[in-house]
């Protein structure tokens, strides 16, 4: 069984390999590719998608598979090797099941989505996706029919993204979230609006960058094995547990939006740069799913990021690479300033106490489109009528709207929730760090941020892909993911700042 | 027949995608890698490396072979189709005669040379890296075997870069050139030393880039297909047609270092850039020989680069990136100055007029210990008597003798006539240049490349690797590779230069 096992690994290994050559040939996509590549660039990556889908989905890894499943009930369940066969039977088993045909037809409609959605921001012309958009879903409800029977037609999608997770349970999170959220957010509205003119002045490049690089470097993120580029869209990625990178991206009249999006993906980047060096090559070095991947970086861009205890340290310091851009302006008012709420229609621009509540809209109308409750047709209509209800404003038009987010057109359904559902994660995690290192506040305003690292290590980031990540969540705070450690949060933050 | 075709393309554009991502992983390894990634993007190369090795040696690909060098035989010698077949013919016939166990053993065995040539190196420490050498030898006298019968035992290795060239020619042309350049080099040495102070003192990096930039995009390097990053050694690379990158390095005390270094990555990086769009994802997407791509790289950096004509341009304008390191220094001293002869140590640092003896040594070792004449304990020894025969210099120490270069540790026997050849080809090119555009001298004056690079194109570029390199420089200039007209240059430029 040993030798079955090293041939399964050696295969897995192979896998894992071509996945980092993809990364590294997507990182220099985006990052550096002169703009004459593209069509090459397309080629060598379909290849080896190609490859690596044929090496993982081959005859023999499922004979080795359906020799070791049964092996790994008898291995302690905690064991990297038992919780590798089983992570990996369950990727296999989602790959064998889904015909090459479907995954040609997807790719291919995809692809010309993408590509009629950027037309249709451009021109804030819905008509133009929504034919493309229509094939996107008859797609996604022919791939849930695959894994058939299901409690939820959404489920087989979300899973994709959050293994083991329920439809219902996110529906469940959600309702209880949604009444408070809107409550809590009447309440500000009901304040005088903060005054953050001094966010919106230049601030130059090099500043910010330095400033970011400071940050992220006392929080822990590891230049040995990473390093930080520019891109149109900042991201994390990985070429192995040794070599993870980020990017960022500058708008010289929003300096926060450099800094916070910094440490946000250098969030993501020191989960990664923690997964044991035992899962090296194994598809166990990745994260446990996209709400725990969000959790880490939520929790360095907000929880530590937008904390009062975080600017104590770093105000004088940021006050001394930008003096006349925040000349009187106090450490009270600055913190003021970037935790300001205010309803927007741009989710990836909301603050912490609406972001959420964009990303409910978007469930209830991806659950809709699954079960044929909604008509592609009415999503520009539903959207609007949406935000209004949840957050209070109107969008003008559809590329402030229904066409803002890329995702749609890649075919990435199931996504979304996993954005809020980090933000819940990050808030109860983050009471139980806590409870276990009670003057992590006074830390934080001494700059130091070890015990925090260690602890995010210990619990999360070693652990991989080991565990699903409600059993991951459980074994850490003791419950699945629930709501109400991020409501007290936000409740106590907002409280004090807006004299709720 | 052309359904076995176009799987033969499939699957030879498969192969030529994963090269591709070999060569992107390998550009990232040596620009932005951070120090952790090391090991990590060895398994990753490994894994590429051993699937493209898979896919072409695969049995499909003889069978396809097998049916198609007939038909090949039928079509057009010129058209793409017969150069492809016939050009894969020959390299899966190499790479099925050689075994697997000599892969496997001279890649361990090579891996270990390279690190202890690294050790015996920084020590100056022959003793330290012979062990090694000796079965770097014995294994490439091993791979000979396999092409038995053979006229040369060095030829299959020649092969390797200069396909279809025989050591005999290489011989016959070498012992043309060698009295011609020793007797030259006498001449010059018996004049007074050139005062070339003025290129080492400190020359700014960003001045140095931004001159090196302005050269190229004149020369006409598409930055549209290309970029240029730094490297600890200069290179270029190629992920297709419509993306060739290079790489420079600065020196602060030797500004000319970085700027011929960018002239002669750039002439490689036009030729790359210049392969007729038919070959695209094809391994007809190539320079015809490592001499035919020196050619053009040499070409661009001496030829027109260390040119009088070049620099009535340029200089005027390097005297306003630099006023002060270059205050009273006239055109024509500058012009001296870059052209100064001085035999050296070291190969890479050598001028135009003793650039070849340093080849020339390195082939009669190299045949050498391919033939047993030779023992690699001898090379120190061997290798400081030619130093001082050849160049008059005795090297101090193995560091600046046979330890300098990096080819033999990892195996690369046969590499090193290919520089020399580069050069007689560059000045073969050029002759025939020079008769179809006779005011090319006076264009170069006035800062106009685009006539010799539309030669370049058309003649040369174009056809990337569908002709055998001897094939191609008689079809263009009437004869194979031959010495005189790299004597001639050599002769009028430094006549005038030294007054000889």
């Amino acid at each position: 069984m040993q030798k079955k096992l090293d041939q399964f690994k050696r295969m897995i290994m192979e896998v894992t390999d071509l996945g980092h050559a993809e990364a590294v040939l997507g990182w220099d996509q985006q990052v550096y590719m002169p703009r004459g590549g593209g069509e090459d660039r397309g080629d060598i990556l379909e290849t080896i998608a190609s490859l690596a889908h044929q090496k993982f989905t081959c005859k023999e890894m499922g004979e080795l598979l359906a020799e070791l499943k049964p092996y790994a009930q008898t291995l302690d369940a905690d064991s990297d090797d038992a919780c590798l066969i089983q992570r990996v039977a369950h990727r296999y088993d989602k790959e064998t099941r889904v015909p090459t045909e479907w995954v040609v037809d997807f790719t291919r409609v995809t692809t010309l989505a993408q590509m009629a959605w950027e037309e249709a921001r451009a021109k804030s012309d819905f008509a133009i996706f929504q034919p493309h958009l229509e094939k996107v879903v008859d797609l996604r409800r022919a791939y849930a029919s695959f894994f058939q029977p299901y409690d939820h037609v959404y489920d087989p999608l979300l899973d994709g993204f959050e293994p083991g997770l329920k439809t219902a349970e996110v529906q469940q999170i959600f309702d209880a979230l949604r009444p408070q959220q809107v409550a809590l957010l009447k309440e500000i509205a009901a304040k005088p609006e903060i005054d953050d003119a001094f966010m919106h002045v230049p601030y130059d490049e090099q500043g910010q960058w330095d400033f970011g690089v400071e940050v992220i470097t006392r929080f822990g993120y590891d230049w040995n094995r990473g390093r930080q580029d520019k891109s149109v869209h900042p991201f994390t990625t990985s070429f192995g547990i040794n070599d993870v990178r980020i990017t960022t991206r500058f708008d010289p009249s929003r300096a926060a939006s450099a800094l916070f999006s910094t440490m946000h993906e250098a969030g993501h980047a020191m989960y990664e740069q923690g997964f044991s060096a035992s899962l090296r090559r194994l598809p166990l070095a990745d994260g446990a799913s996209m709400a725990v991947h969000e959790s880490q970086s939520r929790m360095w861009e907000n929880l530590v990021g937008r904390s009062k205890a975080f600017w104590k340290f770093f105000y004088p310091r940021l006050v001394q690479k930008f003096p006349q851009q925040l000349k009187g302006v106090s450490l009270e008012q600055y913190y003021r300033g970037i935790n300001k709420v205010e309803p927007s229609l741009i989710r990836v621009e909301a603050d912490e106490a609406t972001y959420n509540l964009h990303i409910m809209l978007r469930l209830e109308l991806e659950i809709g489109l699954m079960d044929g409750s909604v008509r592609v047709a009415d999503l520009p209509g539903l959207w609007n009528k949406k935000m209004q209800e949840y957050l209070g404003v109107t969008p003008p038009n559809d590329r402030l709207g229904v066409l803002q987010d890329v995702h749609w057109s890649g075919g990435m359904i199931g996504y979304f929730p996993t954005y809020a559902l980090g933000n819940l994660v990050s808030a109860q995690l983050w009471e139980k760090i806590m409870e276990n290192i009670p003057d992590l506040e006074d830390q934080i305003s001494r700059g130091k941020f070890d015990d925090l690292l260690a602890w995010l290590r210990t619990h999360i980031h070693r652990h991989g892909a080991k565990y699903e990540p409600q059993q991951l969540i459980k074994k850490v705070t003791g419950t699945g993911i629930r709501p109400d450690p991020y409501m007290r949060y936000l409740r106590a933050k907002y409280a004090e700042i807006y004299n709720l």
